[in-house]
């Protein structure tokens, strides 16, 4: 009675081959909110598993204006001249394009976007920023299983979303403005902490000397904040993307971070923990999922939050009772 | 055929009156891991409720040898002076002490354990962070209850600990030592991000010149880090707990603190925030141990955390496994 679903092993085949067409529509599947769509996806991905994995997975976030696109399309068509090939995908929670469109992302990554040796695909549509990444870490498994070495995962910093990609990627990189001093004032509170390089962009012409004036401020942050490993120093870059000059410094301190932390046992096992980490999110999910679907539920919840909130209810007594309604 | 329960009537009753042999049994009640006497804690909170809220709850934090129960002693003794009823209570999940010793504490602060105004009660014993967290939340409203106008909530800071007490206080107070530079490298991620203000410690006699060397490192690094709210920008004392100096001060920029936020309207807003957060938290805490409560649901999630982790099932493929076990 209902239409047939994809052919899961014709899709995977075409994955494995690298095929676009198939690629998309697995993507499609991953980020469809259909109940079958998604129990197809999860098969698909569990077919593919053994061959993810083997890319680098980079996260790059920086405010607005800081020259993120540019950047990501010059330095990924650098990659693909040596021979990667190259995903870039995003994590915007505030996206408001849908799910199919990426005329944006062709207009802002031209280079990219017309490349054979690379895939650009938008932000999943706006929805919770753990549905948002959830979405995104299932399209980066699939690109990895069609042969995509390196990955690049954009977003924009709205929110938290500059952690959760730093939890879904290798290496963390932040852009930057020049300007000194006052730019720091304008650092997101914990940006510094998951970043494993910094790179200050637009360190052309005349911005150059304030871009080295920039870099230093920020090393002396990166040093107050201390970062834990033993086996890494977040260095302090400046680049431009616009003119291409420092990416391939970017390229090499990407790689020299790999060698660091593979002999070191923590790129294997921040992998491997993230991968635990991700399935716990996603138990966590179903469970706020849980608690929205059933009406019964939710108008409790509300009920007792306004209560907790007013501080008629003890925040106790308010959880025993949704545990209570839950069988929890 | 069950022991009677204790008598709440009589207990909320004794607490109101501000008895503290009826304040340590609800706190006993409170800190159980007995099912009954859990309910009968929630019933009795949910009796006090009205009576609670009516007191500054400060959290104070640093590491060990900054001076913490020096100062806290001192602080405290200051404070019932001025006529405050004041309340010690500690978050340490790495405590080893049994629940009812509060000998340790009273060796430490030795002027307040004496104090008629004031009441010392030592952390919960070990648990989880949430846990220990949880129970004294309740501790603290009983507190508040019983007329302690002054909670001081003292936290060592093992791994997440300072932020779970800074989301139960209005107030956080980091105690830094003297040493500049060199100390600036110790702190820890996220510890100056939810510090309302910086008290460095130890700035008695020969300390006194690095106490302000160092308090101008900390102002640079708050500057650096830029804390959010428009109301308030925390300030960086020099204080002595040992010789009594600067406490004075301390009380005063707390005052201060809850004048502009009481103003601003933010003071009522985080407050409730906060019980809202804690009745989300309990709700998950339940969650979570239904997940270890049941043989089954723990054997099926070690399992599937171990073909996770090894990279043979895909993340959402578990999750969806354990949402089935659990009907979610």
């Amino acid at each position: 009675t209902s239409r047939p679903g994809p052919d899961l092993d014709q899709l995977a085949d075409g994955i494995r081959r690298g095929d676009r067409a198939m690629l998309a529509r697995a993507i499609t599947l991953v980020e469809s909110r259909k109940a079958d769509h998604q129990e197809a996806a999860r098969q698909l991905l569990q077919m593919l598993i053994g061959e993810t994995g083997r890319s680098l997975r980079i996260g790059i976030t920086g405010v607005p204006g800081v020259g993120k696109s540019t950047t990501i399309d010059q330095f990924g068509s650098n990659l693909t001249a040596l021979g990667h090939k190259v995903a870039v995908l995003a994590v915007d929670p505030s996206s408001t394009r849908t799910g199919g469109s990426i005329l944006g992302d062709k207009t802002r990554m031209a280079k990219l976007s017309m490349d054979r040796g690379a895939y650009v695909r938008p932000s999943p549509s706006a929805g919770t920023l753990g549905g948002v990444a959830a979405k995104t870490r299932e399209t980066m498994l699939l690109c990895e299983a069609a042969g995509f070495d390196v990955i690049l995962v954009e977003t924009v910093g709205v929110g938290q979303s500059e952690t959760t990609v730093a939890e879904m990627v290798d290496f963390f990189l932040v852009l930057m403005l020049p300007g000194a001093g006052d730019e720091l004032q304008g650092i997101k509170k914990g940006v510094l902490e998951v970043a494993d390089m910094i790179a200050v962009n637009k360190a052309d012409g005349e911005g150059a000397t304030r871009a080295r004036a920039a870099a230093s401020e920020y090393r002396a942050a990166l040093h107050i904040l201390s970062p834990a490993a033993a086996d890494w120093t977040p260095p302090v870059v400046t680049i431009s993307g616009l003119a291409n000059e420092g990416l391939d410094t970017l390229w090499t301190e990407i790689l020299r971070y790999r060698e660091a932390t593979t002999a070191s046992g923590r790129f294997q096992k921040k992998r491997a923990d993230q991968q635990v980490h991700w399935m716990r999110e996603m138990i966590l999910a179903r469970f706020h999922e849980r608690l929205s679907r059933d009406k019964t539920i939710r108008d409790a919840i509300s009920r007792l939050e306004d209560e907790v909130r007013s501080g008629y209810t003890a925040p106790s007594l308010a959880a025993a009772e949704i545990a209570s309604l839950l069988s929890l």
